[in-house]
Parts: C-alpha cells; sequence; structure tokens
C-alpha cells in the first residue's frame, strides 16, 4: 500500500482551515475530495501544520496511503486536475515508504508573518499582509525576539483553546526583516502551540510601535498568563512555508 | 480650484478595468464615487494609464480638480476612508497647479507582466500572474526582446480596437529576470498601444519556449499585420508600477 507525499501551496482566504469539519470548505477536505475522484478507497489526510482559518502555505507538507498505485508526477498531476478551481496546489508529490509521516517526522516548521507597515489600507495584499499603520521599530522588535527566543513557558502566547499537554517549548528563532514598507517575521521551531506565531507577533508589534518596551515584553513571558499577551495577529499575514524532515 | 494629484494601487481582480463604463463597476468609478462623498460637485477624475479588465497597479497616477480645498493629507485620508471595502488604495495625494496633467504630462510608463513558470498549478498566484506550464529560456527571450525595443510600426503588437493614430512607437526597454520560478517582464515607455505589453509579453513566450526563432519574432515585427501576433498574454500578470513625469 503506497505512501504519497506531498507538498502543498494554498491561499487560505476562501477556508474555514487546514482541518477538515463540518462547518465549512476546508484545505484538507477539498484534497481528499480531490484524490477521492481518483479511487474509490476512503481518503485521510495526515498534514504537518494544523493552519487556521485564512492562513496560507507554501509549503505545507501531507501524506495519504492508498491501494491504488501511481507515480508521484501522476498523481500530483491527477489530484491538481480534481482540485480546479480551488486555490489549493500539489507543487510535488512522491511515493515513500511507511516511516516517514508528515506530522510526527517534521523536526522544524517555519512560518512567515507579513506586516506591510504603512499609512494608506492595502488593496493587493489585503489578504497577504497585516495592515499597521503606526511606523514599527524593528530594532525593538529584534530585541524583543531575543528575549522569547529559547525554552520558555509559553503559556502568555497559546491560545485558550490550545490542546498541547504541555506550554513548555523551545522556540528556535525569529528573524525580523524589513523590504520597504513590508515587515517580515520568519519563525522557526520544531513545533508551535495553537496561536503561538500569531501572538508573538502580536506582542512584539507592541514593542515595535513603542506602546511596550522590552522590559514588558518579557514581563508578559513572565507572568504565564493568556491575559498578558498583546492582541494577536491577524490570521491573513500568516503562512506555512517549510516543514524540515 | 485646486487640483489634486493620487497616487494609486489596485487589485485589478473585481473591476472592469480602469475606466468608468455603464456595465460594470470600474476603478476610475469607485474613486470619482468615494470623492463625491466629500463634496456636491461633479467629479471628474483623469488617469495616467487605461488599464484592462483584471489589470492591477502600485503606480497609477490620477488628477481631479475641485473646488473643495484641504490638504493633500487629509484628502488621501479621506478618500480611502470612503473607498473601503473596495482593494484601491491612495498612497499619497497632494495639491498641485493646473500645468499638471496626469496623462498629458507623464513622459514615461512602466509596467511588469509576471509569469510563474512552473509545472503546478497556482494557489496565491492565481490573479496576480500568468501561469506557463512549459520551461521558458530568459536568453532567447532577452534577445527576443532586443529586437523589439526601438522605434517601430507596432501594428502586430496592438488591439484592432486601439485608437492610438499612429501604431509607430519607441519603445524605450524590455528587462526581463528570473527569481525561482517567477518570470518578470519590466517594459517601459512614453506611452503605450492598446495590449501592446500583453501582445509582446505573449509573443516573447512563444521565444522562451522554443516554439518560435528570434527570426520568427522579427518578421512578425515586421509583417505589420495582427494576426502574426503570439497569443496575447493574459490580464492578470500585468501591473502599472510607475509613472514619470
Amino acid at each position: 500500500m503506497p505512501r504519497y507525499r506531498m507538498l502543498i501551496e494554498y491561499d487560505g482566504t476562501p477556508f474555514v482551515g487546514w482541518q477538515r469539519q463540518a462547518n465549512g470548505v476546508s484545505v484538507q477536505g477539498v484534497i481528499e475530495q480531490a484524490i477521492g475522484k481518483l479511487t474509490p478507497e476512503t481518503v485521510t489526510l495526515k498534514g504537518a501544520g494544523r493552519t487556521d482559518t485564512g492562513v496560507h502555505a507554501t509549503g505545507q507538507v501531507a501524506h495519504v496511503d492508498l491501494e491504488k498505485v501511481v507515480s508521484g508526477d501522476t498523481f500530483r498531476d491527477a489530484v491538481n486536475f480534481h482540485l480546479e478551481p480551488h486555490p489549493v496546489a500539489i507543487l510535488e508529490a512522491s511515493v515513500t515508504d511507511e516511516s516517514f509521516d508528515a506530522r510526527f517526522s517534521a523536526t522544524r516548521r517555519h512560518y512567515h508573518y507579513r506586516i506591510v507597515d504603512r499609512r494608506a489600507p492595502l488593496a493587493l495584499d489585503r489578504h497577504r499582509a497585516w495592515h499597521v499603520r503606526k511606523p514599527l521599530d524593528v530594532a525593538a522588535m529584534r530585541e524583543g525576539a531575543a528575549v522569547l527566543v529559547g525554552h520558555h513557558d509559553f503559556t502568555t502566547f497559546r491560545s485558550t483553546h490550545c490542546q498541547s499537554r504541555s506550554p513548555v517549548k523551545t522556540l528556535d528563532g525569529i528573524d525580523i526583516t524589513r523590504e520597504g514598507e513590508a515587515i517580515v517575521f520568519h519563525v522557526w521551531s520544531r513545533s508551535f502551540l495553537h496561536n503561538q506565531v500569531r501572538s508573538l507577533v502580536g506582542s512584539l508589534r507592541k514593542v515595535g510601535d513603542g506602546s511596550w518596551t522590552v522590559a514588558d515584553l518579557a514581563a508578559a513571558l513572565e507572568a504565564r498568563d493568556r491575559k498578558a499577551c498583546g492582541p494577536v495577529a491577524p490570521a491573513h499575514g500568516l503562512s506555512l512555508t517549510t516543514v524540515e524532515y
């Protein structure tokens, strides 16, 4: 029974998120439906990252086990054909062995969070970036990021709905770069808590606009209290870009 | 009577194009309506480039004459407020004198045309780039571009609906760069014929995928016959990026 591994790009705007749900169209659901056009089997996809409503991906990874045997390239092209008109594309597909698990074999996940920092509203980037009107100080946000990286109790920076057993995680890195009006946060770690990246970016933004000092951010981390978190950054600035194995 | 000059960004996807029309929502129309919320005057906007349906802009320029006197910044913020929820943003506005005309004072217009050259369909760039499946040879397209730049009769490369008196124009330049899967054509000139950029890119693509030689492209230019043009590139890859004065 072949296991197919897929690299996936999607525009998260029209979806309720990655995970299949009763109340709307999910990325997992439309890919499972597309694969279901190729085989009468019951199709269950397993993804590396369960992205929320409105969150994008340029490098999501998933696997699926099927009785049907085809080459990776044939599988990719056939699934893409049946994915139309949804804004989801299988970039690569290959046949792999059962030791590979898209979720549990992942050793590192990379996210990008994009802010456009300007006075005027966003036209072209409306669903792709967070519009922040106040000028942000990237150097101050980098100082704040240095406080957050490392082994910490991230209770402040996870959703109250987070199902992880422990809030204690090692955050491997946060790089912040400015390209004109755009500020990109590259955040990477073995795994993340629910809403962790958006919570971190939302709080770093408070440091960037001067309403928090770096000491305020450190105190928020230390508080281990969800109420100490800054306003969570909106979903549409976030993309899952790479999963390492 | 102040003349307001505006720098404008828009996502062309939901519009019938720049120009006000009876049969749909235009960029010009929604900006005129937004300005109309500020003053009882009849508002007529004049733009530098009449972009087609689906064509985007990051640097369109327009002007409007109004009795109402406010600062450029106040004008920009008020118009942006009334533009919601349309994906159109006034990036800058200033008060200028009547010697400035957004259309006739322009000395050079710059367009970018974006291709994504890969096997898989586009998810995130679906409305922002032309998806070309065959691998394109950028060096060959640069050779072809060199044939097109300069003073020529561009009858082959303009729409049969083009209203310019003469098909003879000087094309100042075409730069072609590849960044991974993306190929960007930067095309600039004092002015353009109707569908000229999309016609040039569509024909250069034939050179890029090997179905035309550079000599075939030269023959198409020489033919001065619209029927000699390659398939016109789709609108959604095109953006008006800069207008020089």
